[in-house]
C-alpha cells in the first residue's frame, strides 16, 4: 500500500499519467482506473502506442519536422513548391497548417523560439539549419509563421531582420480578428493590428 | 498523411489516447505531442506502467477489489476485523475509504450497481458473492458504502432488505452536509437529509 491508498502498480500508474501535461492526481486517478477496467487486448494496444510512436519518430533532417523516413514525406514530395519555406515553432504547427489542406510549400521548424528570459538564444533554435536551406536551395519566400506571442514575435523579428540582406522576401502571417470573433470581446491589441493591417474592399 | 494531418504513428498515437474518458481529439493531440518531445526512457516508463500495471492486476477472490496477489492485501491481513464488511461498487471507492486511513474491516466491490435502465440487474453484481461471504464468515455488520445517487441508493435497498432476514446488522453511509459546504449553496434533498438524519449534540 503507497500513501494514496493503491497498490504498487496502480500507484504506479496514477504516478505515470500526472506527468502529463494537464492531467492532475485526481484525473490520473480516473484514467488509471478506466484503464483496469479495459480489456487486456485494448490497453496493450494504448501501451503499444505510446511506446512504438515515440520509437518510431525522429526528425526530419531537412525540415524538423517529425517523420518516420527521412527525408519527411513533405519534404520529399516533388508536387510541393521547394521556393516556399513556412517557418514555424513546433512540429504540431505543421500539422495544424496542413490540416488546412491549403498551404502547398515546405516547412521549417525551429523546435523554439527566441527566450532571453528562458535562456534560449538565437543559436538555440534551428536558424542556422534555416540559412543553410536559403544559401542550398532557390528559396523565394519565407512566411514567418511564430505564434503572435512575444517571444514568436521577437523570433520573427530576429529572422525578418537577418534574411532581409539575402534578398528573400519574408512575410509574416497575419494579425487580426479570427472569423466568429465579436469587436466587444476583442483584446485592444489584437483591434489595434486589424485596423493597422486593414486592407481595400 | 491521415485526414488530420498526422502521420500514421502519431495519428495512431492520438486516436488511442482520444479513447480515454474526458480526452477529446484536441487534448489527445496535446498529449502526444508531449509524449513525442519526452526522452524515449521516459515515454518507455509510462507504456510500461499502462500495460504491466494492467497485466499484474486481478481481482481478489473473496473481496472482488484490485490486487496483484490473492487474497488480496486487505482481506488477508489479520489485523482488520473481517467482522465488519464495507460494500462499494468499485475498486476506486476502496482507495477512497483507503486514504481515509481510519477503517479497519474489510470490503466487498460490487463491479456495478443495480440499474433496471442499463439492464443491469442484481445477477450482474456480485451480491450472490456477498451472501456467500455471510454464510461463510462470522460477519456482524455490513456497511452500505454505494454511492447517494438513484443506482447506489437502489442497490442499498436491494442488499438491506436482503440481509436483514439474516440477522445481520446493515448500516449505511450517512448523507448531509460535506465539511465546508455552504447552506446557501447546498441542494434541497441533501439539505433534507442532513435535517432528517440530525444527531443529538
Amino acid at each position: 500500500m503507497t500513501v494514496s491508498g493503491q497498490i504498487e502498480p496502480i500507484a504506479r500508474m496514477i504516478a505515470q499519467l500526472a506527468r502529463l501535461p494537464g492531467i492532475g492526481s485526481k484525473t490520473a486517478q480516473r484514467l488509471a482506473y478506466f484503464i483496469l477496467g479495459q480489456p487486456e487486448d485494448q490497453v496493450r494496444e494504448l501501451a503499444a502506442a505510446i511506446w512504438q510512436g515515440r520509437k518510431a519518430i525522429r526528425y526530419c533532417s531537412v525540415c524538423g519536422n517529425y517523420t518516420t523516413q527521412d527525408p519527411c514525406a513533405i519534404c520529399a514530395d516533388p508536387k510541393r513548391q521547394s521556393g516556399v519555406l513556412c517557418v514555424v515553432r513546433d512540429p504540431r504547427d505543421v500539422a495544424s497548417i496542413e490540416r488546412m489542406r491549403d498551404y502547398r510549400g515546405g516547412y521549417h521548424v525551429l523546435h523554439g523560439t527566441i527566450s532571453p528570459m528562458e535562456g534560449v538564444g538565437p543559436d538555440d533554435i534551428r536558424i542556422r539549419e534555416l540559412l543553410a536551406r536559403i544559401q542550398q536551395q532557390d528559396v523565394q519566400e519565407i512566411i514567418l509563421a511564430t505564434n503572435p506571442d512575444i517571444e514568436g514575435e521577437a523570433t520573427a523579428a530576429y529572422i525578418a531582420r537577418l534574411l532581409k540582406p539575402l534578398g528573400v522576401k519574408v512575410t509574416r502571417i497575419a494579425h487580426g480578428l479570427p472569423i466568429g470573433a465579436d469587436l466587444e470581446y476583442t483584446d485592444e491589441v489584437t483591434l489595434a493590428m486589424a485596423i493597422e493591417c486593414r486592407r481595400e474592399m
